[in-house]
């Protein structure tokens, strides 16, 4: 067998056997495939799909492409959560100490931001000393010590699909479900977490713009989590307009300690939504149970106090999680005021954008990144507004010309508008 | 623009502009652009095709993508022929000199063989001392002098497509009408020969099976050629069964020598096919008047005659010319016989691959290749036999067990069979 017959095949159509996948992955893994190979292997899979089976298969080998880190010695189940990415989505630094402070244990593999949307560690650095490289024994030691970690997976877990996603970035082959299923579920798979709830995102700002490609996305992570034998769940969210009220590192970490202290907003609604459900399977409990432990823990201030101890426990500055000025914004700021009156819509992938342009964000996955700016929305999605009355305020370095255009070019005042429900679907496998 | 958008363009099946065009082919030539986009951009145009529009756009982009030979300072039309590859096809080396000894100038360029295909560079090589890597100026020089060259295009003529073909190669790419069209197209384009002819092959030895395939890509590449303003024709031709009675550079060799000495036999049948046709083109005379004049050249001695004056030209051994025992078979010799009694029909590309396990062929570009070792056919495809007769001669170097079995498996015998017509189609713009 060989990679060369491995893309012609599935360029002519054929469903790979499990032979030819599994060699297709190893010699990704072990570099004997090229990254031409894999982006070829890759557009014919957009192009021509993929069977259910085949989306399995492929996942399985990619999980199997390296280590796998060892279960942790606790007991109850552990759970994990994961977003498609979207802006201004700051739900796990709500949903770990929420879950954390009800008992559950959390076991959370967090990315960077990418384009224009950003990244869980990216956020968890604006805690001064953050370390967000744990080994595998740190991680595991923590989830025992803490109840839960937030960290990224180390370069030797899930290798396969480090080359790929790395191809795929740069071939304009990011766009296809089997290939994000498959990206997604096996650093899923390879990880040791039981209940992992998926936020698949659509619209404006996430990567997926129907709420039809997420369902189609969704339905098959969850039935590839359950073929792994997971319990895995999905829930179809919103992204047109940005899920807070903040974007930009600091920002947003401001934001999640706000929600933790009581701040009500699409994120609190969504992270809280989320805690939910996954509180309901982690302690199979009634569903109006499950929230009302969530909003509980938020109330009396014991989820707050725990995303303190996680940050501490990875070295960060938890003073920061009571004292916002230790999260600082950068100091030029420019307010942005309503160009029409109607009902405020907001394009959030065009903030998402304004937010990388002003330095916060990465365009490249080795770029670094500017904590401190960002944008606050003073109106949200939905609101009346009138010409002239500010609508957000930037916070930048320097001129920012391009940034602001963008931030401006994000809000548009159509007569009528109501943003779309935040959660669409729910799916998981009976 | 970027390479980026380009692709993700071909991949959305949106016509390509021209910009886009020349931008991406200036990309991959200067570098620009890396391996794994070349691969995902061929994979989406071999799967969501091209206009002929943007057909002819890439063609002339990669065309202009490198340094381009001044014309030579001849009187009269320069002529070349390309084939699209097959096994046994020694054409150019009868049709070259028949033409240059009627006085048409002819720079041809040529390759090498790769796969189970043979190569005319190779078979020139096959003259001790032969150097197919002219200069621009020798090139021109020569076709000055003697009439004609064969040589091959430096590595600085269209160093798009040569990028673009290493590529192809690997990824399962090779086999897209818009890509073999404007690779071929590209390096003529670049050339200065005003008639070209092309031979486009179907069937088991060729790179296309069928001959709707190979209509298509004639079609195709004569109109690319006329909207260049070049006279451009092709002929469509059968390669089910090998063309000539050998196979291997010696052999080859040998077999063309013998038909420009009067041999008889499929490969003379279409050399002198092709040779009258672009005679009739170049000297604007009547269809009957040209092959006459064709068989003439052979008749008369004057294109055997002229095959040494071009060897020598470039610094070949022209004694082998006329002394065969200059072009020596491998030591080794196994008669196989036929394993049954019925027509013999035999798979062009099986034969191909044996030559190329006897090491007579290139699996990878840099490899080197045996002169000597090969393939005689003592039957031809339509013939009847007798089982145990014999049906070929393999000359080796040591065991050669596989392609000893990939001999035989080339030739079966079914109750009835009979070889396609050689030429199945000649398409010219009018």
């Amino acid at each position: 067998m060989t990679v060369y017959e491995v893309i012609d095949a599935k360029k002519r159509k054929d469903e790979l056997t499990e032979a030819q996948l599994r060699f297709f992955v190893r010699a990704v893994a072990d570099g004997s495939a090229s990254d031409a190979q894999i982006a070829a292997f890759c557009m014919a899979v957009l192009l021509n799909g993929m069977t259910e089976e085949e989306c399995f298969v492929l996942t399985d080998a990619m999980a199997a492409s390296g280590e796998r880190p060892a279960r942790p010695p606790v007991t109850g189940v552990i759970a994990d959560k994961h977003s498609t990415g979207g802006v201004s989505d700051s739900t796990t630094l709500v949903l770990v100490p929420v879950l954390c402070s009800l008992g559950i244990k959390c076991a959370k593999y967090s990315g960077r931001g990418l384009g224009h949307t950003g990244g869980t560690l990216d956020k968890l650095e604006s805690f001064k000393g953050f370390r967000v490289g744990l080994t595998a024994e740190e991680f595991a030691a923590q989830i025992g010590r803490v109840g839960g970690a937030v960290a990224g997976q180390t370069e030797h877990t899930v290798p396969a699909d480090k080359r790929m996603y790395a191809v795929r970035d740069v071939t304009a082959t990011v766009d296809s479900i089997p290939l994000i299923a498959s990206s997604v579920m096996s650093k899923k798979l390879a990880s040791f977490a039981d209940v992992i709830l998926l936020d698949v995102k659509y619209g404006d700002g996430a990567f997926l713009r129907t709420a039809e490609e997420a369902v189609t996305l969704a339905r098959l992570m969850v039935r590839i989590g359950a073929r792994a034998g997971r319990k895995v769940s999905a829930a179809v969210t919103n992204m047109d307009a940005p899920l807070g009220d903040a974007v930009g590192c600091n920002a947003e970490v401001r934001e999640a300690i706000a929600v933790l202290g009581g701040k009500k907003n699409a994120l609190a609604e969504l992270s809280l939504y989320l805690a939910g459900k996954l509180a309901e399977q982690a302690l199979s409990l009634p569903e109006a149970e499950a929230r009302a432990r969530v909003a509980e823990a938020v109330a009396s201030g014991a989820a707050l106090n725990k995303l303190a101890e996680i940050v501490a426990a990875q070295g960060g500055d938890a003073r920061a999680v009571y004292d916002p000025s230790l999260l600082p914004l950068a100091p030029e700021k420019t307010v942005v005021c309503a160009e029409g009156t109607g009902v405020l819509r907001i394009a959030a992938r065009k903030l998402g954008e304004a937010c990388l342009l002003l330095g916060g964000g990465r365009q490249h996955a080795e770029d670094g990144v500017d904590h401190t700016v960002g944008i606050l929305l003073r109106k949200r999605a939905g609101e009346r507004v009138r010409e002239g009355e500010p609508v957000a305020e930037v916070y930048r370095r320097g001129a920012a010309e391009e940034a602001l255009a963008r931030v401006r070019a994000a809000f548009s005042y159509p007569k009528d508008y109501a943003p779309p429900a935040l959660v669409y679907d729910y799916i998981r496998e009976d």
